[in-house]
């Protein structure tokens, strides 16, 4: 069961010279922690809605799962924050690598990774998709405008999966990798195939956004706001068209341009 | 050596119906790695400024010191992006703790921190500093108009500390984690007492913002964005006073609201 993505609760409000009790509507948090096989897991702090999207979708961009029926079960006690995920073989990922850094070259080219289980689930997209320049922007219009929360209390980031023509769902979350974590377990739990979808995403395209990107499989993603010099050299490496600032009727594409033309 | 925060690059632009190729400015984002005693310890993502703060920072908010006194020695290695860290003791923080949730409470409140070095490390505010509105909506105003970089890429999240009169100093970087950490070193490394003073912060209050306000030890956590209820919560309980939505000539008084006043 979905919880609440925002509540309403008293503020003081300063305004026109006065200081005034009120309400306001603000954006909730939610931990949850995750075991797998009787053993604690992660514990990420959320905005409590598709839980089990979102704890698939992180499995499998750590590389714990490829596909949903590796999965024995899975229960949330949404109550107290836990989720528990039973899987039919033992966890083979190694915990300690999460935060070890990982410097290397692969495929030939010189590429650098920042955790050891980002190699193993990072991958050269081989989208043969395309975009017209106004299918960009209508796709973020589409997404801008099918999020209510964000207007209503200006703190969650958004994330749709998306066809050319249109937007097949769309997740909000506080935090970033969250918001994608949920389209990731979506696309799993549902099994459509991503290489010839689209991300649209609120927020920066940060390095670990575009790594995020990867790991879910898609070819293109579209953001409002700007990417990092970081993450613009991992989307040439991994072949992602990454396409940011789209504003009213214009926008930017940082890396392989190929794939944004006119029909 | 600080690196550049922000780099020109060729993009290809779409404007007025036309694709064109063009340059702009790319904020960066570069990862390094942390050793203590010649331990892998963290790898943080951030903008290459400030490393020596950054590092101080992020290991007194992690517990792993208190005082600068403690630090041997600290190296950076800018070029391959490694900071060495000696310190006179042995590190006692349990490194496996970093990810283990930790529910509980403690001073006869319930609080329910994520993780356990944060229950070691967060603590209650003492300050009896209080800021008048008009402090409040001028501190933001000048922090905004000295920070370049995000009007620039739209890339960075600035925090600034302050006395209720004027910024000390203000620190960008892409991650929100890290901004603070270079003010929680500058003031580390510079032995600033910090009861007194206030945070300013462009991005949104989180749970980890408040969280970390309250390690570096202000009373006051001023932001241009809003907070989320479990932020508040924490607020509350450590007595701490959140401000947010500090816009043009209004703002909003989350928790704690005795601190601001007409004086």
């Amino acid at each position: 069961m979905d919880m609440k993505m925002s509540i309403n609760q008293k503020i003081r409000k300063y305004s026109n010279g006065n200081l005034i009790d009120t309400t306001d509507n603000i954006v909730t948090e939610f931990p949850i922690t995750i075991f797998v096989n009787n053993v604690e897991f992660a514990t990420m702090v959320c905005t409590p809605t598709h839980f089990k999207e979102m704890v698939v979708g992180f499995l499998a961009s750590e590389g714990v799962i490829r596909f949903y029926r590796e999965v024995e079960s899975i229960s949330i006690d949404d109550a107290a924050g836990y989720a528990y995920v039973k899987l039919y073989a033992e966890v083979t990922t190694n915990q300690q690598y999460y935060s070890k850094r990982f410097i290397g070259s692969c495929c030939g080219k010189s590429r650098q990774f920042y955790f050891q289980n980002d190699v193993k689930t990072s991958k050269t997209s081989m989208s043969k998709q395309t975009l017209t320049p106004s299918q960009c922007i209508s796709l973020m219009k589409e997404m801008q405008e099918s999020s209510i929360v964000f207007q209503e209390t200006g703190g969650v980031h958004n994330a749709a999966l998306c066809t050319p023509e249109k937007m097949i769902i769309c997740r909000s979350d506080i935090g970033r990798h969250n918001a994608l974590d949920k389209l990731y377990g979506y696309s799993i739990l549902n099994d459509i195939p991503v290489r010839d979808k689209i991300i649209v995403f609120s927020g920066r395209i940060s390095s670990e956004v575009l790594v995020k990107a990867s790991k879910i499989g898609v070819g293109i993603v579209l953001s409002k706001s700007a990417p990092t010099d970081l993450a613009i050299k991992l989307a040439d490496d991994l072949n992602i068209t990454a396409v940011g600032f789209i504003r009213g009727t214009s926008f930017n594409v940082y890396s392989h341009p190929e794939r944004i033309i006119e029909r």
